[in-house]
């Protein structure tokens, strides 16, 4: 992966320090970032949860140290780790719950864990919540008390800071967006969880993908028909890029995404009235690059303007995030300092 | 009005004291409360919007004298007032924006002028969140961190309080859940506001009319038909009638009210998480006074079971709320107590 984040230097960067660990069932993410959030040093390694939670806990101990290293500070500068992580956790506990992607992991002590391989204090957190406050704190947000990160990918993630908080929910499921419901009828779409109608069974990526089959299935012409039937395997990416080349049905699909996500704005808004929205995710159809993310971005606005009430559709923020896959550990580190200094 | 509430004296009483104030389209409501929110005094007054803000003010100042002087305390003992009002308002500067309900009142410095007359500081708050406080203080939340009210009257009104505070939204539409989407498609109900698809056009007062005489106007049968013919207006109240004596047709409209209350209900669950979700407001079907309330109440539970996360469904508590109409003046009087003591 190439990274192309700007670090500041140790000279440069205002004290104090806190290192933020972002989790996945795939690679976690270690950055050390200053005061303002601006990252000094970043590693990644595989968290391979194969290995245990045990094995896991102690080689992200390793990376915290080799982050402060790589930064040329010393432990002591470092005040506090934040460590965000996927699936079901208990967040007073420190403690993950089931996670569905860290098999093997299920009812671990991660946070005093990491703490004891760390050397320093952590403070645990819901990665969706992490990544959103992280834009609250130095991206998209960073000039409002509230918002609410929508992340685009295989599903529908989000996190909702309010007045500096993360919304973690009393019993962790705050924030869980991608299952507000938008269809309450029998036959509505079914999400991956099992329910039917929630906003993830219209706005993923998994659910363009099926969108995009069943039309094609229904006979709907397409240049899609070309690259899949030479072998290519149907993702966002390739509606996309479709889309951008002129294809009717692949721009209605993504037309369609920025429809049904407007419309869980909606509820989104009529719940807690953030200042702003943003969307990031790894289906963001391009984002402001993009004339197709561009028209998206409209069309997502759109949908809200003629659903919110006046006052909110006027004045709500709807954009993409800035962050990109930094806003995890940039936000674990900014809720650990938050743990320090207040929201 | 018969009162049904039972007063403390002033020397069972626990100071401090705070006056809550909660203004209606017709009528105003003036409770003095002691520390744990229970009254000493109640003082009801008519509104009269017609009569201009000014002079609403200055008979609230009044109000909060009597109501002072009916609990036999001096002006001294309270601390603070505090000022529940509907629609539209910039809570920050204590002004109404453009109250439907209060024509004549628009953008009315209400807070400072309810300050002046009454000699008191005084906290400015809408009353559904006001309301939602109430609960949460002293009525049906006083054991959890976290809650949402859900009123049910001509609309669907709500209230958030996510650990002690209520959630007012970035331009006052927190909350207003009766216009979450329960459906995105064309064909879905129309509400109030004018949208589609949102949960007060299924679940409010209104909406039960509207359905019960669609229902019966597609040729269903009732006995709702004989109260009707006799010139008897169709009323939530007469199908709940109805239905406790029997009708098929009213039982299935409460029950789909319910059903659809359950639905905002798991949108709610997955966006804020609270420990509790309680009902009130005047369409309860009689409450747990009442085997149709009860049946109402567990349809509600059965549907958010069905439909949200296992450990939101096991753990959320789904109950009625428990103040009526009082909570408004209680939690307006709690929102003063902890603008002085914090939440």
């Amino acid at each position: 992966m190439a990274i192309k984040r700007e670090f500041v230097s140790a000279s440069d960067a205002r004290p104090p320090f806190f290192v933020g660990v972002d989790v996945g069932g795939t690679n976690t993410k270690i950055g050390l970032v200053d005061d303002r959030g601006c990252p000094l040093s970043y590693v990644q390694i595989k968290t391979r949860p194969g290995q245990g939670p045990e094995d896991g806990a102690e080689r992200i101990g390793q990376a915290v140290r080799d982050a402060v290293e790589q930064a040329e500070l010393d432990a002591a500068d470092v005040h506090r780790v934040g460590l965000a992580a996927p699936g079901t956790m208990d967040i007073p506990a420190g403690k993950f719950l089931e996670p569905h992607n860290l098999p093997g992991w299920f009812h671990f002590p991660i946070r005093d864990r990491v703490s004891a391989h760390s050397g320093k204090p952590v403070t645990f957190a819901n990665d969706a919540g992490a990544a959103a406050y992280g834009e609250y704190w130095c991206g998209s947000g960073k000039d409002f008390q509230s918002l609410v990160l929508l992340t685009l990918g295989t599903g529908v993630g989000a996190g909702i800071i309010l007045d500096g908080r993360s919304i973690d929910g009393a019993h962790g499921h705050g924030a869980e967006c991608g299952h507000l419901i938008i269809d309450y009828n029998d036959n509505a779409r079914r999400c991956g969880c099992g329910h039917t109608g929630h906003l993830e069974a219209y706005a993923s990526a998994t659910a363009v993908v099926e969108r995009t089959r069943e039309a094609m299935a229904a006979g709907r012409a397409s240049s899609l028909r070309e690259p899949l039937d030479a072998g290519r395997r149907l993702t966002p990416r390739l509606v996309a890029q479709q889309a951008t080349a002129g294809d009717a049905l692949s721009r209605e699909i993504v037309m369609d995404t920025a429809r049904f996500l407007g419309v869980g704005i909606v509820s989104i808004l009529h719940t807690v009235d953030p200042q702003a929205v943003v969307i990031g995710g790894a289906m963001t159809f391009g984002g402001t690059q993009n004339e197709l993310g561009q028209a998206f971005l409209q069309r997502v606005r759109e949908e809200v303007r003629q659903r919110a009430f006046p006052v909110v559709a006027e004045n709500v923020i709807i954009d993409f995030a800035t962050l990109g896959s930094d806003a995890g550990f940039i936000g674990a580190a900014g809720l650990a300092r938050a743990d320090v200094a207040g929201p």
